[in-house]
């Protein structure tokens, strides 16, 4: 009888995918499963809907980071998915699953840490719950509304540019170093929920930056059914990850996951209308017709295999 | 230092509540924490927002119930929380952690389930999460709306009549016998939410019973700065509860949890306007003025102890 690890994280959900309807208008549901966040209709706005767990040992080890910067990353790690819909963020939920043992002020400072990611993004935590459990583990549920077009992961199409947020490989870098016991800060989620209601207006096809680009970009493309050309020597690394990994940096942060980045495709011509973002906004390839396959390539142009990355909870562990 | 186990889940949560905004109506938060499910604006009308987590170990083991029923039971626990609302489920989402050794199977079952239950009470499974875990714990998010007045857990008055849907103790029986090792069928979450947008036309408070109803009562009684006197004698204890426990068996529904019942607080004239609900509605009892305190009378007018009872996670495992 196949298990979860055999078949993969991805995999599963994209059995299930197949099976669920992607939108039942009749039901108020406009996106389903499979995209960022759901939208539904409630009122005359869309909706969105989108949760996400943390879970000790598989995402942080509590040692890595600070009960209020664990709180700050389970908002803003389930917010990331809203801001890839071009949403703002408005009402967020927190689920607490934690051990009799844990000391009540780390609970606290979860939750203190958790509403001021919220506020600091427009939000509010307006219910949660609390069960027991061996270990830590977050499931954070965000509301949000759209101002403007919701864009979803479909609609990239051949010659969009590929841009990306900020810069990548800082998480990546950072969970390299706490796992090999060194103690260093790991950046929280940066919030691009302004930034993603900015690019919503000119974007083509918007996805976070979560699992890894190299596999939030394969979403992505198969969503869309495009190819994409990504020239490695242009990626937004983190200058953290630069010292760290010189020349290997490029490579690593096309796949380490937890950027919270945004990923969008979007023509060319479209960045003069976007004015101040008030953030980097970094062209990093193209989008191309035919399979839905993401090529990286070296300076020459030259196709490079990356090691198997990203972020798969049944693969990789 | 003091530990979530020495105070247990709901005086963490009342001291958390204390600190936390009741309503923030300028952020669109009509009813914040503290009650059943949030009440937020979103458009014209008020959104229900709740979230509800069962954890394998602490609310059920894998060998008591089949995938489609523990999928059901997902759905329907955090469903119940909109039904004391006076809420229609509308969408859900659900945040799965699973060990990678979980069949397939097992994790489509309770997919199944839970799109099931979902579709039954008028909802939609639109959205969810996928993580690694060392046991099954299933997140639920219920957003609903109020076609109707919305009832929260404060309002009830002295005199009103304390009401009951269904039967008590049924669920509760079914654990016991299970964690005995018996094979028993373990009764689904009835899913009252019809009945409870009938109830809420009338209700001046009502709650769902799932911590038990001594506990939930004691809830709705300290929201509602009222008491509470409940005759054992008029609870509708569940068949299978009297003939496993005879004499006792009041006094084990009056604190078994889980039955998500909704239990109801309304002038005893009101009933006259229900109509017919479809289900049972029983009267168990009277508000009363002063100190938030329910009191359980035997048949001769008596206060009864129960033992402790009604389910916290830390202080019961």
């Amino acid at each position: 009888m196949p298990r979860l690890g055999d078949l993969g994280e991805h995999a599963w959900i994209a059995t299930l995918l197949r099976r669920l309807p992607r939108a039942e208008r009749r039901h108020g549901v406009l996106l389903g499963p499979g995209d960022d966040a759901a939208a539904v209709r409630l009122g005359a706005r869309p909706v969105l809907l989108t949760t996400d767990c943390l879970v000790e040992g598989v995402h942080f080890r509590r040692g890595w980071l600070s009960p209020a910067a664990l709180g700050r990353r389970a908002f803003g790690a389930s917010a990331s998915d809203v801001a890839a819909m071009g949403g703002e963020a408005r009402f967020a939920l927190l689920a607490v699953e934690a051990p009799a043992a844990l000391p009540r002020a780390e609970l606290d400072g979860v939750v203190r840490g958790f509403r001021a990611a919220a506020a600091r993004a427009g939000a509010r935590l307006v219910g949660g719950n609390l069960a027991g459990g061996r270990r830590v583990a977050l499931t954070t549920t965000v509301v949000g509304t759209a101002p403007g077009r919701i864009v979803g992961r479909a609609g990239a199409r051949p010659g969009d540019g590929l841009y990306v947020t900020g810069v990548l490989g800082a998480s990546g870098c950072a969970v390299r170093a706490l796992r090999a016991g060194r103690r260093v800060a790991w950046p929280s989620p940066p919030l691009r929920l302004r930034v993603g209601v900015a690019l919503a207006r000119v974007a083509h096809a918007m996805i976070d930056v979560s699992d890894g680009l190299a596999q939030d970009l394969a979403h992505l493309c198969r969503a869309s059914r495009v190819g994409a050309d990504v020239r490695l020597d242009d990626l937004p690394v983190a200058p953290v990850c630069r010292r760290a990994l010189g020349a290997r940096a490029a490579r690593f942060a096309a796949t380490a996951g937890e950027d919270y980045e945004l990923l969008v495709a979007m023509p060319a011509s479209a960045g003069a209308r976007l004015g101040g973002l008030g953030c980097r906004l970094t062209r990093i390839g193209t989008v191309t017709a035919g399979a839905p396959r993401v090529r990286f390539l070296d300076a020459a142009g030259r196709p490079v295999t990356l090691a198997a990355g990203g972020f798969d909870h049944f693969r990789r562990r």
